[in-house]
């Protein structure tokens, strides 16, 4: 049984952390490179002293770190790095799963206005795989190049896809209201996300356009091949991880059986739950979990669905669905080392 | 000039004892009774050691109270409370302000359904005055009875009332995602209220109908002369005060400058402020204020208007609107008492 | 290789809860039987919806569950319950793991006055082992009922012990400044447990006398053989989860590397980390794993002793150090199924 | 009845920002002139969209500002940046408030050693007036130069002081174990002060010295005319403002009346409140207010007494502080402008 040598790019992001820490419970992987700019050299558990006592290595220089050594390089750097060790990396027989933007908008034109730089290496986004197993699922197993979708995104396209699959809500609007949590907005030093400003405090942000926007349209139109009419909105919660996003579908007079068919869909999904008739989801019962929990309502007295979704961001949102990627490209079972359950309080 | 005489029943809750706190700082006011039935006979500012220094009073029982010495009762009891005493003030030439929702819908019938209890005054209901000042501002002026509006309500009606005035949005789903503090849920010992509960955490709840719904639809109803379909989902948020709710909007083709019709139609409202293009409200910036702000866009790429108001739920949601109300209820500048300015952080 | 079965009584309370949730991801065990007064009949995935997925059991009435066909039964309820059962059970040969202070002190007496009721079976007082393996190891590896340490003595009795067991602070007075997140106060419905009250809030309690004050002082005996004059003021965090002691002891002239003797006292602990020199421990470090870490220094200018200890109050103050007393007491290896990594952030 | 023109020197610091809302509900002040190195040029309602529609000024750039023509200058700046301003400003006849820490000691040399850089002034600490009213209030009065306490300092003399004047404690060791809010940070970009790592967090800093160490020794000698023997622990609480502090003093076998000489030393004093004996003070209790609030007690079988002192740094602890100087510097009310009620929740 082999063991997969990983590196992990822009291992002092949050992602990044969390790639690491849940790595270490993974008994099919080592961590055979972790590199960071900021802090080479230094040990990793002096970096974030809640890993003493459980790794004993050192962040390398990204520049002279062996990352052609390992099996499979985890990108959980700022949006516009990736891309330019990608090509590198691939020819070596590096397989590379990417956590930022880098990959996944096909369009290079598209990716540029919403990024503001020019794309490197635009020939690849038509190999990268959208790494969404529950809509990708066999592409992503065989896939050399994974582009880990956005916390965002994940929510969303996860909330809208048995409707949209079932042929409803075509033609009229969705709306995605979507609230996270602060770790959505990274390991920054910045005076909007510090706690006096961040808490205690909501708000929406990002109203008239966020780069997550292009990607879920994106995967909406791979869902249903028409161009949807989608509204996005992000908000800030005063809180550390979860994303709840509450999404608004026109019926438009249909009549289903909407508990059935979000159960049928996910039906042998290992990561999607869809919570009992009545009743409603909440962040904190899929908090440092590879879950998410899913609930649909029909609007009372109105044609409208409700659906609730809820992910850990940095979860199901990135590192933990990352590591159900890796364990899809590498033949594992998908659910290896992602069985945490979400402790309550 | 006349000092007003106050009664506040159910002082222990959070608006009761916002009230209390606000009247203190009312030039024109005594606070001549308070009630409890809990903490009858303890001096109110052992019962909340905020207010020591400030003042000098014991809670009464509301059973022997005197109240219809008062010029003007607040009621800030659970429902179902004041329908019980109203009849008797008003006869004795009180003037009454409930803060909770025995008279905020003209129909019992519809009341005693979302409330599960028969309405024992029935026949005040068309009397009272639903006490939203930016809509009824001359009613409440002649008011003997004032039903003063719901938290969410307050600030789901001020983000539709532009559009809807100017004819917009009719016809379509008005949707309204409200988010609210905890503090919306009252001082009452609950288990899921707890900070264990309800911190770093978040969920929608009273998805399939909240009594509130009936409120807005009734005020909607009021502007337009239709009926509207309103889809109206809340979510409890994981911090003390605050209220924010997204409106979405169907513009349908409708060309419009949204920007000039909010500010228009505010202009001389002395507590709805308009923010400028492209900044969004966090409800930070009106936490201790009686202030709604408000903004407005049109979604990218899409015909739908996204509405942002926030306001802080204990006081333009409930004891800052009720003292608004009293204020023109007794020819008092309507700002009187009010000029709180919100802190930050 | 035998499976133990594990009785858990009172699995609605976050002690309880958290057991659950921690044994289930313990390879050598099975949740037998689960109790629950208020919860009998129903679901745990349902009464926690953070467990969906994870369990497939139902909450007993403890009056008629089948305890003793358990080879272990912890007990995770309010004080004065295990010591009702306690006898039945140990004569039915079940060994007893209690989570509550039943049988903490040795002197019935002492236990009365603080628990202001009977102690109904004093004679097991004496046969019962205090559960802090780093001070009891062989003897829980011997026992038949185990008295599991409360959260607060955990944390300050490890952070005093290198410094008693070499003789430093006798005669002095030591001082414990502690501080614990809201889930030290249980799962309970409680108005100064909500989040309106005890978030942004920060307060001492139970100044003139904490429950935890004759359990720390009794520990304190056992490690100098004298009686200790002990200071101990317990205050509230406006957070979840997570105790920080702040420890103040009077060297009184006596030379000694302070970080050496920390580092040597618990240079074998499985569950005990001594920081680098100069490192402060954070709340957050130790969260969601069975983890103390300590930090010791002198006072600037002064022949005061600092130590700073942290501990996560559900795991090594409660649930994870039931676990630890658990696998001494069977056998088993002593981190069996407490490889917990906190997460960051 | 004449005006005081203000000028505020760093307006876009949390303490700035709160003296310059704090100074707009003043009644015998304007703002003359409000400086801003970032912010020049922009309106002060754009910055703070708290203060919008309570304020049209626009920040001016220090270097060209005129300061002169104030009556007074706040600064809340960082440390080391008044002193190079206050020299021309005196004689120009200006009076100075520094609510930094440049004229806090008397001692230059020992000023240099904790801020690491040469006192431009040293001539101007002997003039400057340490603006604790409590016990320079005469001094302060005829001030031309009052440098504002640190916020610990202030939870902490003010704790101390009654024993101290009486004589108790002295000899032995005392201890502050303190405990701030993030907004004592201030309003800077920084990671460890992000609501992701200083949220669900506790931990201790500045361990082996803190800035206001020195301040508060300085003070406590000025009350015994001793050296005292003080041990200083600040931690960071995971919210927004306020400060607790926790003293421990040895009693020596001395017997007093604790609450009497509390209650005693504090009786005339408009801005502190002593708690009935065995209540013990919240952090919000004095949020929002110029308040300092104190319990005493002894310790449960010990010689030790147990103060307990909480303000809100940015007030009592900060601007509040610095407007109650200048009411007495300019022969105003004490409390004018000071009379805010704490909210709750």
């Amino acid at each position: 049984m082999r063991i997969i040598r990983i590196g992990v790019v822009g291992g002092t992001g949050y992602a990044g952390l969390e790639l690491i820490r849940l790595l270490l419970g993974h008994d099919r992987v080592v961590l055979h490179v972790l590199t960071s700019r900021t802090e080479a050299g230094r040990r990793v558990d002096a970096v974030f002293p809640n890993l003493r006592g459980f790794i004993d290595q050192v962040f390398l220089d990204p520049a002279n770190a062996p990352l052609n050594e390992c099996d499979v390089v985890f990108f959980a750097t700022p949006n516009g790095t990736a891309m330019h060790d990608a090509p590198a990396l691939l020819d070596a027989g590096v397989r590379l799963i990417d956590l930022a933007a880098d990959f996944r908008l096909r369009d290079a034109k598209e990716w540029s206005r919403w990024h503001g730089m020019n794309h490197v290496c635009p020939e690849l986004l038509g190999q990268a795989v959208y790494g969404l197993p529950e809509i990708n699922r066999e592409a992503i197993r065989q896939a050399r190049l994974v582009a880990n979708p956005g916390c965002y995104p994940t929510a969303i396209i996860l909330g809208f896809l048995p409707l949209l699959r079932a042929g409803l809500g075509r033609g009229g609007t969705l709306i995605a209201d979507a609230k996270s949590g602060a770790s959505g907005a990274g390991r920054k030093a910045s005076i909007p996300a510090l706690l006096t400003e961040a808490g205690e405090n909501f708000r929406a942000y990002a109203v008239t356009g966020h780069r997550h926007l292009p990607e879920i349209r994106q995967a909406l139109f791979q869902l249903t091949g028409e161009k949807v009419d989608l509204v996005f909105v992000p908000h800030l919660l005063p809180m550390i991880r979860g994303i709840q996003a509450t999404l608004y579908v026109p019926l438009q007079g249909v009549e289903v059986d909407l508990q059935a068919l979000y159960e049928r869909t996910y039906a042998h999904e290992p990561f999607v739950d869809v919570l009992d008739e009545g009743i409603w989801p909440e962040t904190r019962s899929v908090r440092g979990a590879n879950l998410c929990r899913i609930s649909v309502a029909r609007a009372p007295g109105s044609d409208t669905v409700i659906v609730l979704v809820v992910i850990d961001n940095l979860i199901k949102g990135a590192a933990g669905q990352a590591i159900q990627n890796m364990n899809l490209m590498f033949g594992l079972p998908e659910t290896q080392g992602l069985s945490m359950i979400p402790p309550n309080p």
